[in-house]
């Protein structure tokens, strides 16, 4: 018998299995099957300054990803018809979409900011994301507004960028205020899967297919290692696919290795 | 002779000879001479959700505070118009405007929301705040837009929020980096002063004339608490004035109560 592997449960279980597990959240429930279906654990993250641009990314490749990450308030010209023309091609295309807002202030607050103001995110973001810093009341703030519509929250427990104070306690924060409020929160963005319940979904940010950095901090990993090694489910890829010549092209390339890590993890002879 | 006393030595200046030290931030000097000048060291949290309602605001209890502090991302209307209006009355009542906009990402991506997308926050906020967790990218992406502007960044050292994780190392964490950018970030949120440089500035959210807190977490404390027992030097108030029935007239208790605080904190007799 060899040693039980110290890596959680969930890396071993597929995608689809996950999808039908008895807590997991709606949302993830539904981004799982659209991995399964896509053979894509693909986030594009959108990091372009015009809606018409992002559209297009978006059309272009839709179909190699299984959910957009957006920065809404890096868009020059954004308006309330560029949203709806969003959430259409996620419809088109089967993926989810994430505003990768980083909520970061007290409940009564995040509140306002999600829901209000010229953006609304609520009305159109299936996903946001929320720092675990201020404590339990950030996510009550969101989820008062995000639970009744059915969006879903993730936790930020670590950052791909060098310096970052997420780390240890930061980290086992987050999983209690996960586990707190896990009818809206359904994942975390951060390095390595860590989570020992199969029904949260870990994000990894900070992918290239090559490891290096910029010269703000950034730092990179490879899909190889952030789902093979780390154990975790999505590579969020930015300029990987944004500054390439083809964009298409190198989103196939991002889909194709993250699917092969994620096969290479299953199969009964990786560790 | 009395044991020296524990507290910063920025207790013991007057907002005006802090003003003056060699190594102060231009805006935080700014600041301070403003706060010497109306006797003022109350920050009015405009948290409304129309552009007509803030400028109002603004208008009135513009005579009784060193600075503003908007949510710009809660506001229906938002236009540039809203934002050059602001600075006019700005100039007019001689308050600064400090946009609290939590930045929170890797520097590549804070860059772009500070200087881009439909609120180009750099273009009129003089001071904005950031969170330390993703280590120094954050601010050195802030500074690459704003330091060329002379705008100035305020560092979350603390959270008034209930279950914070801003604590023990986290703070230190941003003590070193408001101090490796100094030429950028002059100052803190914080619940109390800790700096031991007098040219560093500490403001204190969560401010209302009576101790408690909201149902999302808040908690509140109250001036003479902040300014006298703590050390810090700016109150920020939201709701003690918002929900007021007369807002010009509680902002003008604040400003007093702040007032009060800061010159027994300044007499020879106190601790």
């Amino acid at each position: 018998e060899p040693p039980v592997a110290k890596k959680p449960c969930l890396v071993k279980l597929s995608y689809a299995e996950r999808a039908g597990l008895p807590n997991v959240h709606p949302l993830a429930s539904k981004l799982l099957k659209i991995m399964e279906d896509k053979k894509s654990n693909l986030c594009v993250s959108a990091d372009v300054t015009n809606c018409e641009e992002l559209l297009q990314l978006a059309d272009s490749v839709g179909p190699k990803i299984c959910m957009l990450k957006t920065h809404v308030d890096i868009l020059k010209d954004y308006t309330e018809g560029f949203s709806q023309k969003l959430q259409v091609l996620a419809e088109k295309h089967d993926f989810l979409i994430f505003e990768d807002r980083k909520f970061a202030d007290i409940g009564n607050t995040v509140k306002q900011q999600y829901e209000g103001g010229l953006y609304q995110i609520s009305s159109w973001a299936d996903i946001v994301n929320a720092h675990v810093v201020p404590g339990p009341g950030v996510v009550k703030g969101l989820s008062s507004v995000g639970k009744a519509l059915g969006r879903g929250c993730l936790l930020i427990a670590e950052m791909s960028s060098q310096g970052s104070l997420a780390t240890g306690n930061y980290r086992q924060a987050a999983v209690k205020m996960a586990e707190e409020d896990s009818d809206f929160v359904f994942g975390f963005i951060c390095g390595s899967a860590f989570s020992m319940r199969p029904e949260f979904i870990h994000m990894t940010p900070g992918v290239q297919l090559e490891a290096g950095g910029d010269v703000l901090g950034q730092q990179y990993t490879t899909p190889e290692e952030v789902i093979y090694n780390k154990g975790s489910d999505v590579i969020i890829v930015g300029r990987g696919v944004l500054e390439a010549a083809d964009r298409l092209k190198a989103a196939e390339l991002y889909r194709r290795s993250g699917w092969d890590a994620y096969t290479k993890r299953l199969s009964p002879n990786s560790n």
